[in-house]
């Protein structure tokens, strides 16, 4: 059993992961850069940046060492923003040891690589053996899941003795933890629920209603079970938790940023006023422009990736791009599905 | 082409389908029991029981006679409560063509019998070909369809071209009609998504948030296509807009009776007090009924519908029936989805 558990960083996510762990009896390392986030956590037991209201257990204790972080933990949780994951992982390589469960709660690909966050972990850290990489994907605000909201996710690697040791870590009876042996399957669905998540955000930023939102998350979950299965996921994985489950949670909140940007693009706002008005990182934005070279690469068929493309990178007006995403002539819905020869999401 | 076409009876959903009917130029001739609601539509172009603030086309004509609904109709739209389908179909047998086109709207098994509506059409209309007999169904609230909102629907039915025609009748801009041979998918998933929705209430109702609710959907889409497939339904279909996409818009529209009923049993009232405060059908009621039973005789686990039937007919705490949704030990994922050996929504 592991004890001595590291997150990085200290987001709202990764807080939330650092509260199941400290409910667990784990002896929890949160890192962060920021000396005043850190000092904030041990003195006050707040992060009042991203978790409002939210009082931390003792039992979390910050640190802005990664050394410190790194070399004792029996198992450390990566939570950063997709363009951090490669830096993080070089800087933490010299303290870590080969036997150390590394777990990501991640979403997203790497820019220009279009890797997986596992690939790049791979990459930077050529001592570890990566069948035992794990990722951590599924329905889960950290809002609710600190708050002890019956919450359920899922662990994949390729080897089922990590994803069962992450599962140890995690479980509990508000937070439920399931394996899933299929890597790729749970990191693509993580990361394309977001561009779902921006459509969705369009349409209701033109108006179009519950019956039109429900039919884009319909054809926008078939197109990235397209995708995964194209690149090598089962496509079983897109059914459950860290599919259609974390698409429904970020597709009807409207605390989601993808959500939201999508909203501000719908109501008409260009994209780089989108992003200033946010102030944050939108994992959504990125994550259609990489989407939409992968399904040229593996020539499957996005039309709403697509489309959300050409408003987001070629100032397509949205009320054109969903007439598009509607003009199709007739067609037979089950052979789309399953080939997505002429997918879209209404007609 | 089809160009006079009836409509079975003037609720919400049968008036909002009369309306694109209406709007495609078709004759339409709705028809209801209450001669006052037939006045109303005929002389004020509103139907305010069933939908307020709106006004029908003109081109919409209300009649109480049975004999003038049926006999002149190209094609009959059957959109009746699933209790009411064979005494309807037996009433309008005599003045039944046998080339007329016969597509119902109807989610819901017939209790007792448990049979689909296309097999209580059969049932009825010994002198129909059954193989004709269309299925109409998808993430569609009236409210929205009636106001034009963008829309798309499922029309399944043995015979293709059936099911085309009844495309051809109804698509345009708005409302997107996709054809599908899956009528036992199609009107499996229509009618179970209704249970999901009562669950999807309950868990609000026990305040349990959106992780909760997104998993509940999640594991309920994954028993109604173990089900469904079981009484030979196509897979693929729960992954279409008669399988999730109908379960997403109603189980997240507050507007939906089901789950403002299985809110309600989630607050703690019992099933009587609830259906005496909604005073009105709520088809997931029966449905969990319905499909307790079709689960023992086709022996397929399906952990949500068992719970649920507990806390409706056998008094059991909705509190406890989410433990007990919540209280397995740890699984795999894929299995589950798969093979629904422990399938469970939350552990």
């Amino acid at each position: 059993m592991s004890n001595k558990v590291s997150v990085l960083v200290a987001g709202s996510w990764g807080t939330a992961l650092a509260s199941v762990l400290a409910d667990n009896g784990k002896q929890v390392l949160l890192w962060s850069r920021n000396e005043q986030q850190v000092l904030e956590i041990n003195e006050k037991h707040t992060n009042s940046r991203f978790l409002q209201d939210v009082e931390l257990s003792p039992h979390i204790v910050a640190t802005s060492s990664l050394q410190e972080a790194i070399e004792d933990a029996d198992a450390i949780l990566l939570v950063v923003p997709s363009s951090g994951m490669r830096e993080v992982a070089s800087r933490i390589r010299p303290f870590l040891k080969k036997e150390t469960l590394l777990i990501h709660a991640t979403k997203g690909f790497e820019t220009g690589t279009l890797k997986r966050m596992t690939e790049v972990l791979a990459d930077e850290l050529p001592e570890m053996d990566p069948k035992r990489f794990v990722v951590l994907s599924g329905p889960s605000h950290a809002e609710e899941v600190i708050r002890q909201c019956p919450t359920t996710v899922v662990v994949a690697a390729q080897d089922l003795e990590a994803a069962e040791a992450a599962q140890d870590l995690l479980i509990n009876s508000y937070f439920r933890v399931y394996t899933n042996p299929d890597v790729a399957g749970v990191e693509v669905g993580g990361a394309l629920k977001n561009i779902i998540a921006l459509g969705a955000g369009l349409t209701d930023g033109l108006g179009f209603g519950d019956n039109a939102k429900a039919a884009l998350m319909t054809r926008g979950l078939a197109e990235i079970a397209r995708l995964g299965t194209a690149m090598g996921a089962n496509p079983l994985t897109f059914a459950g938790l860290a599919g259609i489950g974390d698409l429904i949670v970020t597709c009807t909140s409207k605390h989601s940023r993808n959500w939201r940007a999508g909203n501000k693009l719908g109501q008409g706002l260009p994209l780089d006023e989108v992003l200033a008005e946010m102030g944050m990182v939108v994992e959504g934005v990125k994550t259609t422009k990489a989407a939409y070279e992968l399904s040229r690469s593996f020539q499957v068929t996005m039309p709403i990736t697509d489309e959300l493309y050409q408003v987001m990178f070629s100032g397509k007006s949205p009320n054109l791009a969903a007439q598009d995403l509607m003009g199709r002539v007739r067609t037979h819905e089950i052979e789309e599905v399953a080939s997505g020869s002429s997918a879209n999401w209404m007609g």
